[in-house]
C-alpha cells in the first residue's frame, strides 16, 4: 500500500482504539498518514500505541486533525462525534459503528436542540465490513478492510467534501466505498450481520450444557456455523439495542419458518420408522437455503452466480496444477474462482474452476484436446 | 497410509457411490485392500470407478466380500443391509447412516419377522463424523475421515468380531473409532450436525429474496454461518426424517430463547433510541453462545490438522494465480490443498493454502521476499 498515493491529508484522530480503531491506525500509518489515538480506557490506548497503531492525542501539544474517525461502541458513538464537532471545528468527523439510523439521528437531534445545524456539514457516517469474532487492539490487522465495503452514509446536510474525505479514508486502507443511506444500510446488515451473529449465539447456546461424549462428535459444520458465536457480548449488546427494528423484520419470518418445521418434524417423530411419511417442510427450508446461500455474492460482487463449473482432474504430481493455471491462459480463459478438492495418497485430485459461461465450451474441448480429463456435469 | 500395515482383509463392498462410499473406496484402495462398489445409478457408480474407488460388483465372478459397507441415504439404508446380509452369508455388514436407532430397528425388526434373527449377529451400525456440503464421488477424498470419529453403533445382538471389524474398517482409513448406542448417537448428532444444519438453511434461507445492495456487504460471518445451507435436500430431508424426536428436542428450548430475543428486541426498537433500555436477552444469549462455542474440542479444528495454512492476497489480474502456483513450485513447496475466496467488487482474493506445516515459514518468508501480501496468523 505504500507504493499507492494515499488521498487523506492527516493527521488523523482515532477515537476508540479497539480492534477497529487499531486496525485503521495501523493501516494509516502504513500509509504514512500521522495518526493520534484517544480512549477512555489508558491500558487499551496503551496496547494500541504499543502495536504502533498512532500516538496519544494527549502526547501532542495543540492538536489539530483533519479528520476524525470515531471507533467506538455504538452506544456512545454519538456522544463522541459531538464531542469531536465541538472540539475540533475545522475537522470532518465519521464513525464506524455498525448501525447508522440511531447514530445519525443522535447526532443531528442534539445539533438541532443545541441550535448547532451548522456543524453537521463536518459529519458523514461509515460503516466498514471488516471485523472478526477477536476484539481489541491485540486482534488489529492493518490488512483487515482490504478489498471489503466500506459504507458511506451521508445525511441530508453532509458536505460533498466531507464525503469525499470518507471516501478517500477508505481507498486508502484498501476498502471499496459503498454510498447507501441509513435505512437501506441498517436493514442490510440486519441481515448479512446481526441475525447471523443471533442465529449462530443461538445454535451455540445448545451446546453450554452437553454432554462432552457428543461434542465430540463436532466437525467443521456446526465450527463454522458458531465461529462467530465467539464475539463480545457487550459490543453486539449495543449493536443490536440500536438497530431492533430491522433485525426483528429478519427475524420473524425465520421464526415463522422454524415454527412450521417443529410442526412437521414432531409429527414424523410421532409416526416413527423411516418411510413414515414425508418431511416436506424440511425439504423446504433445505431449499431456501439453497438458494439462498447462492446468492452471496463471488469474486466480483455479483450476485446471483455468473460463473459455470469447469472441473477437471488433476493428477497428483509437482507441477500438474500449475501446469492447468498455464494452459487455460494460453486458451484465454480466466479463472474467475477456484477451489481444490485433493485426495492426499491418491492419484488424483478436482479442480473446481469457475469461468465465463460463454467461454466453458470451448475451455473444455481444448483442455481435453490437451489430454486432461474433465467430469462432465449433467444437468 | 499405504506404509500402515491394514487390519481390514478384503474383499470389502460398498453399496452407494456417493461422496462417503467412494471416499471410503479411495482410502481402502490406497491402503491396498480390493474394493467393489455397487450403485443403482450407473451414472454415479461409473464416475465412482472413475476416480478410482474400485471395480464395478457386476464385474466379479461369484463375489465373496468379507465386509459390506452399505453408503445409501438412511431412508433406504436398513433394506440394503438386509440385502447383503441375506446375499453375502459370511460377509460382516455396516451402514454409514447419519441416524442409528430408526435403521437399526428397520434391520431388527424385519430380521424377526422373517424368523432370521441369526443374522443379527453379522451387523454393526456405523457413523463416520465425515462429510462437506458437496456431494457425489466427484467431491470424494481418501483424507475424508482423517482424524475424524467414526461412531462404532453395536446392538444386543452383534457379534464381538462384527464390532471388531469396523472398528478395524475406521482405524484403516486414519478414522477414530467411538463406541456409543443407538440412541446416545442420535442425540449427539442432532445436537452438533442435524440442528445446525436446519439453523444454517433456515438462516440462509432469509437471502433468497434479499436486495444484491444488502447481499454486496456480507462478510466472512454470515459466509460460514450459511456454508452448510448449500448441502442436499434430498439427502438431508432423508436423514432429518429418520431423526425427527431428538432433532425436535434440540430444537425446541433454541425456538424458546428465540421467542424471548424476539419480545426484547421489539421493546427495544419501540422505545428507538441508543440508550432506551436494556437488551438483556440479547446479551443473555450473547453469553450462552460465549459459552457453547467455547466448549468445542480443539479450537482450530479438533481433528489433527495435517497441514498449516498459507494465505496470500491475490490481485485480481490474469495469470496472478498461476504465477503464485509456479513460484511455489519453484520454492519446492507442494499444494495439499486449497480454496479461494473473494472480497465484492474489489481487485483482490485470498488464496488459502495448505502446506507441510514445516515449510511454513519458509514459504511464507520467499513469498514475500517475491512481493506477495500474506495475512499473518496471530495466535
Amino acid at each position: 500500500m505504500s507504493s499507492r498515493p494515499v488521498a487523506t491529508s492527516g493527521p488523523v484522530l482515532i477515537v476508540g482504539s479497539g480492534l477497529l480503531g487499531a486496525s485503521l491506525g495501523l493501516a494509516l500509518r502504513g500509509a504514512g498518514v500521522d495518526v493520534y489515538l484517544h480512549d477512555t480506557s489508558p491500558t487499551a490506548l496503551r496496547l494500541a500505541q504499543d502495536i504502533g497503531a498512532g500516538v496519544p492525542l494527549s502526547d501532542i501539544t495543540d492538536p489539530s486533525p483533519s479528520l476524525v474517525v470515531v471507533a467506538a461502541p455504538p452506544d456512545v458513538a454519538d456522544l463522541c462525534i459531538l464531542d469531536a464537532l465541538r472540539t475540533f471545528p475545522s475537522a470532518i468527523v465519521t464513525d464506524v459503528a455498525s448501525v447508522k439510523s440511531a447514530v445519525v439521528d443522535g447526532v443531528l437531534t442534539t445539533l438541532a436542540t443545541a441550535q448547532q445545524e451548522g456543524f453537521a456539514a463536518r459529519y458523514v457516517g461509515s460503516h466498514p465490513m471488516a471485523g472478526r469474532e477477536s476484539s481489541g487492539a491485540g486482534a488489529a490487522d492493518a490488512d483487515l478492510f482490504y478489498g471489503r465495503p466500506w459504507v458511506v452514509v451521508a445525511h441530508e446536510h453532509s458536505a460533498p467534501q466531507a464525503v469525499l474525505a470518507v471516501r478517500m479514508l477508505a481507498g486508502d486502507v484498501g476498502a471499496v466505498p459503498v454510498e447507501m443511506d441509513a435505512r437501506t444500510h441498517d436493514d442490510s446488515v440486519a441481515l448479512v450481520s446481526h441475525v447471523p451473529q443471533l442465529v449462530s449465539s443461538l445454535l451455540a447456546a445448545r451446546l453450554a450444557e452437553a454432554r462432552s461424549e457428543s461434542l465430540g462428535l463436532a466437525g467443521q459444520g456446526v465450527r463454522d456455523t458458531t465461529r462467530i458465536a465467539a464475539s463480545d457480548p457487550r459490543l453486539w449488546t449495543a449493536i443490536l439495542a440500536g438497530n431492533a427494528g430491522p433485525v426483528v423484520e429478519v427475524l420473524e419470518p425465520l421464526r415463522a419458518d422454524l415454527d412450521d418445521l417443529l410442526a412437521h418434524l414432531k409429527a414424523a417423530a410421532q409416526r416413527g420408522p423411516l418411510r413414515g411419511g414425508s418431511v416436506g417442510a424440511v425439504n423446504k427450508v433445505m431449499e431456501a437455503g439453497n438458494r439462498g446461500v447462492s446468492r452471496l455474492p463471488g469474486k466480483h460482487g455479483g450476485a446471483p452466480r455468473r460463473y459455470a463449473l469447469l472441473e477437471v482432474l488433476i493428477p497428483d504430481k509437482p507441477g500438474e496444477l500449475g501446469r492447468l493455471f498455464t494452459e487455460l491462459g494460453e486458451i484465454g480463459i480466466n479463472i474467475e474462482d477456484l477451489s481444490l478438492e485433493h485426495s492426499a495418497g491418491q492419484a488424483v485430485g478436482l479442480a473446481r474452476i469457475m469461468v465465463d459461461p460463454g467461454r466453458l465450451n470451448e475451455a473444455e474441448k481444448e483442455l481435453e484436446r490437451r489430454g486432461w480429463r474433465l467430469i462432465t456435469n449433467a444437468v
